[in-house]
């Protein structure tokens, strides 16, 4: 039996060892999100970059730059983290450098920790994200980026939503994180947008009058048949085997 | 209006600051329901330590000298931490030392930071001590001690019973640590001793052996009235005055 661990935050990762487990980086609003839909765009690679400036220094290595913080793009970067901007078809094939106040801290912490694996999970690749999960037959790790290392309601969620979808053959819940994200899932599972409106991050977005609503389109289930996971410094899209059936 | 904030674990103390508000410490299993029935015994005063040999060195000062690692008491100590061993009548009047794996910790923790009042909260105790929020008027910070600076469900379970009990006259939520505190507590607040025995640390009880029921015990509401307050490095009983009516 494979056990999941659930990490609120990336301030709580120095407790865990990531050694020979598979984790999952979540950061539903939105740069997990945006990622699964840039390579479903047939985006090549993904670096993710800790902060604006190093990011701006692969401009002159033919990177498409992105940058965001604060919810907001960074002035002067080509991109920001609004998943909408990722389905433009001129993405295909580029490569592009990424940093987002906390999603790509989180994957950068990760790697520092050595796991056997590190995936990108998001609802809008949830099913090829799980069937990568049980294809590794590892133990899991799911990690939520949260804001600015504190505790966020979405990214919990999805911890939720991945335990219940992998169900209890191959997979037992090893802690109380992990119990505590189920059973907000569980509540909630009719009705994820109610809940995540109420959430910080959320009445973020209201007070910067966002014009698309990038709540909702992160909450769609399986639009993206994609599974980034980390090679070397880069992300790549591997997608798993059953979905090219 | 007054904000509410939840603290999951004493790791991430370090993001919040406490100055001006009133923290409520609490470690439901098992130091915090303890110290409460300590205190509804007569016991004069308690002073939370850090560290068993830190505890033993007040022994010669006439302390009873309490301590609990691993769920345990601690061999050549007076006490360790069920709750059943503080109804002993022979304590009135005394003064103890007291180090806990989790709770004597997050208190030491909270009190680096300043904050205005630092109050200790049970569910043995929890009308009382709302009695005492409302009284402080002050922005609240419940923290909970977790199990070795993680999360517990046990701990935010009572996060959530305190907001709920708060209503939303004075006091409102400020983040999603709160909300999911109080989801949790929404969602088993009719058996809350089934969701607590299934937690990890009922489990530790459970592999123990221990005689006792304290998981029984520590989730029965209102059988203390006392309110546990530091006073300089002490802990002593502030019933707040409403009942003392």
């Amino acid at each position: 039996m494979n056990k999941i661990e659930v990490i609120h935050t990336p301030a709580l990762l120095p407790l865990y060892d990531l050694k020979g487990k598979v984790v999952v980086v979540i950061d539903i609003l939105r740069a997990t999100s945006t990622m699964c839909v840039a390579f479903n765009t047939g985006v090549n690679k993904i670096l993710p970059v800790a902060t604006p400036d190093e990011c701006l220094m692969f401009k002159e290595f033919d990177f498409i730059i992105a940058a965001e913080r604060n919810a907001v793009k960074v002035p002067g970067f080509d991109m920001g983290n609004s998943p909408f901007e990722y389905e433009n078809p001129f993405l295909a094939g580029k490569n592009i450098a990424f940093t987002t106040t906390n999603g790509t801290k989180a994957i950068k912490m990760a790697k520092q920790m050595g796991p056997e694996k590190i995936l990108i999970g998001s609802f809008l690749n949830i099913s090829a994200l799980c069937r990568k999960i049980k294809e590794s037959n590892k133990d899991l790790v799911l990690l939520c980026s949260g804001w600015k290392d504190k505790y966020n309601l979405e990214d919990t969620l999805f911890a939720g939503a991945v335990i219940a979808h992998l169900g209890n053959d191959e997979f037992e819940m090893k802690d109380d994180a992990a119990l505590s994200a189920y059973f907000l899932f569980e509540q909630h599972q009719d009705n994820l947008e109610a809940l995540v409106r109420k959430s910080s991050h959320a009445e973020r977005f209201t007070l910067l009058h966002l014009q698309t609503d990038d709540v909702k389109f992160c909450l769609q289930a399986d639009i993206c048949a994609v599974v980034p996971e980390m090679e070397g410094e880069f992300l790549v899209n591997h997608t798993p085997m059953a979905s090219h059936n």
